[in-house]
Order: structure tokens, then C-alpha cells, then sequence
């Protein structure tokens, strides 16, 4: 393999010096630009996208072409690993993530299988060799995975949910058989990830997008634990490099002390979380990725520079800090917004190293 | 006025001691109920039943017959004060509140008047004033209006919203005008807040909903700042005795401790936080409201009673504690599991006192 041109992100998740904080964009291959909206309306259906390697390559390096982005992330959905134990993933045009046959009885969690990654989600691996090939060095590639709670969820109430009735309901009132269910789901998210890793990946974030809807004790139990037995599954050395692992609940920072003690490199921050208070909770054992409010990405290269010199200054001095938003970016973002966030975090950043 | 023959409640956000913990439920007169859907159906739409002082005193009442609730709260819409502004709030079956003229522009803004209460919503002083001649001094009876922060985002929006686009635009770009609106919406809600007292209100609660979509220092100048405003200007004696406001910021639960400095008495909790933290943090200078998960009163009995001994527990011994839900009741609970709730607090918090 090439070396790597630049390894900033890598760098600052190992909490090494750096000459300027790493930025990327949670979603930057996606809706808001339009050479993406090209290929996707080409391809036909999301999934479609997902599923053919050439496309999903293409989509994830465009970004890169515009923007001085300091990592490329795979493209591709955290639901592949549902889909591939059966439940026929689709999306609903303006809808979001549907299965056509969702988790209702137990009967249904004691038949899944445990996904084989080489065997059941080729393409996946296809387009992180691809992707690798075609950056030919220029900057790591991440590699990602729904988190089993988070994917869960999904499995159970068949689409997005706002108060995931009938995942408490299990969670409540038949906790063995929603183990049973997240037990498998880590096992899975466990050999998706290395085969990532094996395939190229240069560091795995794990989305946990619903973790913050659940009590302390439930958030324990049900979603940080799986998390937990991931992360000690992971090969996490490649090519003479160690691999780093970030961690991202939305809606989790009341609890990031305990995040960031399961073994991950980085914790990721939505915009609840005051940057400096999380560096003086956690910072020195972990670095942190985010974490401004995409909203932000929505007005002016004047408010942008204005938010991204306000993180890096409650950041603070030395490396450990991979900017990005707090949640994805949105589809009506203009894509020079974009530039004039990467650029500024690069210039304004270059005075706390 | 008759004197109070069960002052738990009030005694409890004032951190005195009580022979048991008093509770409620937020939204407990509701849907839950099948005496509330045969009232409703009767009444016509939503609103119309808000603006019956004696439809709303009997939905009111509903509750407490049924469970040893400590505390009636007034049966009301956090919209009114924008409907009296002249937005036009309507609900559309199963999509929630809407406004038939939401606010575009700054000229929109500029043009909204301060709402005099007495003349423009009399019949939420009506309604207060028939509750408490009906409870005759059974339990004390809540006032509440929502925060400036979360009426702004309805009145901006048109709707409940997930990304607050339009308010957060605002916030960002046009923050002066943002301001303006807060201002009048603070001028609003103290009145609103003072005129409830002066009718019969015996302690109040400031509903913000939305404030946890906000960074720290946006909620800070945006949303806190103005529910610090209100309860500066409320009058907070009435009938001898001291009127609590409580203040509960949905997804709050980083900013405890700014919360409880703005001189409320409670603070309220939603179901992320643990509640014994809560105290270790805040709980020598104010009350706490909470803060079981409302998907757990969709389970049994058994469930229930395990949950209010765990929260009992984790706040532990000593006055200072109103249980409540970390959010409102689901209209899908069954009212004998409202029923385990209640008696399950006060059976089981006795010897916590």
C-alpha cells in the first residue's frame, strides 16, 4: 500500500502532535452535492448506490475533489448488516430506512444468523478495496458500523421511530430475548468491522444514533456493553499501524466518562456537549471528534469561522481533537459552506498545536 | 380559600419534609384516559376544549379521581400565548399542533404585541379559577406555560419540527431579531405565569420542551437567559404561602447546574440523567422533578414498582424529590399502570424520609 500523504486524523485520534486539527463531515458524500445527486439518480435507488462498488467509490472520494478533508469515509448505510441477516432493507423516497420484514417475535431473533462478511456483504469490502486503491495514499479511509442498539432499533420498529415503543417494550419487559437479539448484532458488527479493517479500513466509527433515548443503567446494559465487546473483538493493527476506533452516541454526554472507558481511541460529541468541559471529563485518555451543530453549515463564512474558532478555542491547545459536526450535515447545505468550514479549521487551528 | 389537606408537593419543592414522595404525571390528563377521549369527542377538536373553562376543570379533575395523584395541573396547550398573538393555532388529527400564520418575516415579529392576559386568554384564568373551587384544598394545583425558547420555535416553524431549519437560521443569522421575539414572548409568559398565581395557580412549571436542541452557549443566551427573565418578574407569594416554579428543560441534562441557578425551586429531569447525580451536582440549592422513562408505564406492575424503588434509591434519603415522568404519559398506557406508579412512590419512598 501507498504511504499516507496525510495523517493528521489518524495523528490526533492517537492524541500525536499535529500541524493542524483534522477535520471531516459526518455524511459528506451525500445529498447536498450535486455531482452526488448526479450519480445517485443514475444508480437509481439508495441501495443501489450502496451495492455497486464503482458508484459507492465514486461518491465517497467526491467530496475529496472539492474539499481539503483531512480522512474519506466509506458510503455506504448502517443498515447493510440488518439487510444481510434478511429483513430487506429499502427506503421510502423523503421516508428514510424501512424493512419489509421487521423483528416481531422472539422466534423471529432465535432464527437470525450471525452475518459472515465476506459471504454476505461483498460489496462492501469491494468498495473499501476500490476506495483504497483510488486515494492511492491521499488520506485514511474510515470504516463504520451501525452500533447492535442502534441497529436494533430499526430491526424491531421496522423504520425510524421517535419513541421506539416496541423496542423499550422488549427492552422492559423481555430484556433475555432483546440480549439475544444485541448479542448477535455485535458478534455481526464485530466481523463487519475487521473485515473492513482487513479490506483497508484505517479506523472504524461505531454509530450509535439512538443510544441517548435510553436511562443510564439501560444505556449500560443494552447498548455501551455491545459496544464494548466490539471494540475487544477488533483487530486493531494494519499495515504497521495501529487502527483507532471512535465511539459516537448522539445524545450521550452525560455518560462519556463511561464511553471512554471501553477501549475506543476517539468519543464522538453531538452540540450538547461544551468541547473543553468533555476535555476536562475525558480528554486525557481518549481524543474527541466534532462538535459543531450542522446548523451552522447553513449561514455565512462569517457565523462558520465564528463557531469553528469558538470549538478549537474550547478545545484548547495540543492534538486530540478531530473536528466535524455534531450529526450529519444536511441536504440543503451550499457545498461552499463546506470549504469555508474545512479551510477554517485548518487556518484557525494552526495556533494550538 | 380552603386550606390545603395534602401540601406534599409544595412542601417537597421547597425542600421540606414530607411523610412520603409526592407525584405526578406530566400530561396526566390525557388520552390515556377513556373518560378524557369521551370528553374530548364531545368537545370537538383540542382547542375547544382548552378554551371550555368547564370542559377543562373536569378533564383537569379526571386524574385524580382515579389515583392518589399530590398535585392537579391546570389542562391547557403550551400555545395559547401564540394563538393569542394572533397565529392561529389549529391540530391537525395525529400531526400535532399547527400555526395558520407562523412568523416569515422580521416585520412579523416587529408587529406581535405582549399578550395582556386578563383580556386575551380569560379563559385560562376562568379554567384555573373553577379547578381550584372543585379541588376544594385536595391538592395544590399547577400553572405552567411553555418557554420562550420552545413557543419561538412552534411560532417560527409553523409546527413541531426535528431540525428547527427556520429557527436556527435565525438564531444564527439574524440573532437581534431572534431576541426580539424571545423578549416578547418573556413579557408574554410572566404575565400569563402572574395571572395563573393571581387566579389560583399554587406553583408553576416553565415547559422547554426544545432547549436541548441547543449548544451550551446558544441555550444559554437563547433560551435560558429569558426563563431567568420570567421568573424575575413573577410574583411568587400568593395566599401566604411561597409559589415554586419549576423549570425542565428537556434533553438538559448537561446544564443542570446553570438551571438551578436562575431561581427557580425545582428543576425538572428527563430519564438520561441519573437522578442521583442530579442531587450530587444541584440538589442542596433546588428540588427535583422526575424522571422515570415514560415507555416503562407501558409494561407491568412488577416493572414499575422495580423502576420507582431503583430512581427512589438512586436519589436517596432527605425531602427535595417530586416523582414525576422524564417526559409527558403516551396515550397507549393502561390506566392501572398509572395506578402501580402512584402507589408504588408513595409506599415505597416512606422510608426514604
Amino acid at each position: 500500500m501507498t504511504p499516507l500523504k496525510n495523517d493528521r486524523f489518524l495523528r490526533a485520534l492517537l492524541r500525536q502532535p499535529v500541524d493542524a486539527t483534522p477535520v471531516w463531515v459526518m455524511r459528506q458524500a451525500g445529498r447536498y452535492l450535486p455531482e452526488y445527486r448526479a450519480i445517485r439518480s443514475k444508480a437509481g435507488d439508495f441501495m443501489s448506490l450502496c451495492t455497486n462498488p464503482q458508484l459507492a467509490c465514486e461518491v465517497t472520494l467526491q467530496p475529496l475533489e472539492r474539499f481539503d478533508l483531512d480522512a474519506a469515509i466509506l458510503f455506504s448505510d448502517i443498515l447493510t448488516i440488518p439487510d444481510a441477516m434478511g429483513l430487506g432493507l429499502y427506503f421510502e423516497e423523503g421516508e428514510g430506512p424501512r424493512f419489509r420484514k421487521p423483528l416481531t417475535t422472539a422466534k423471529d431473533i432465535e432464527q437470525l444468523s450471525v452475518i459472515n462478511t465476506e459471504k454476505d456483504l461483498p460489496y462492501v469490502l469491494d468498495a473499501v478495496k476500490l476506495i483504497r486503491r483510488e486515494l492511492n495514499g491521499r488520506v485514511p479511509l474510515i470504516g463504520f458500523s451501525g452500533s447492535p442498539w442502534t441497529l436494533a432499533t430499526y430491526m424491531i420498529e421496522g423504520r425510524s421511530s421517535r419513541d421506539f415503543v416496541a423496542t423499550k417494550r422488549l427492552l422492559y419487559n423481555e430484556p433475555e430475548v432483546l440480549h439475544l437479539l444485541l448479542d448477535k448484532l455485535a458478534d455481526s458488527v464485530a466481523d463487519y468491522l475487521n473485515a473492513q479493517i482487513a479490506a483497508g479500513a484505517q479506523a472504524v466509527q461505531i454509530f450509535d444514533t439512538w443510544g441517548g433515548v435510553l436511562t443510564p443503567p439501560a444505556y449500560r446494559e443494552f447498548s455501551l456493553a455491545y459496544m464494548s465487546k466490539i471494540i475487544a473483538k477488533l483487530n486493531l493493527e494494519a499495515e504497521g499501524r495501529k487502527v483507532p476506533v471512535i465511539v459516537f452516541t448522539k445524545g450521550g454526554g452525560l455518560w462519556l466518562e463511561s464511553i471512554a472507558a471501553i477501549g475506543c481511541q476517539g468519543v464522538g460529541l453531538d452540540w450538547a456537549v461544551d468541547i473543553g468541559d468533555a476535555r476536562a471529563r475525558i480528554g486525557d485518555t481518549v481524543a474527541l471528534q466534532g462538535n459543531m451543530d450542522p446548523a451552522v453549515l447553513r449561514t455565512s463564512t462569517e457565523t462558520i469561522r465564528a463557531e469553528v474558532k469558538h470549538i478549537l478555542g474550547r478545545f484548547g491547545s495540543g492534538s486530540g481533537h478531530v473536528f466535524n459536526l455534531g450529526h450529519g450535515i444536511t441536504p440543503d447545505v451550499p457545498p461552499d459552506n463546506v470549504a469555508a468550514l474545512v479551510d477554517a479549521v485548518h487556518e484557525i487551528s494552526v495556533k494550538y498545536q
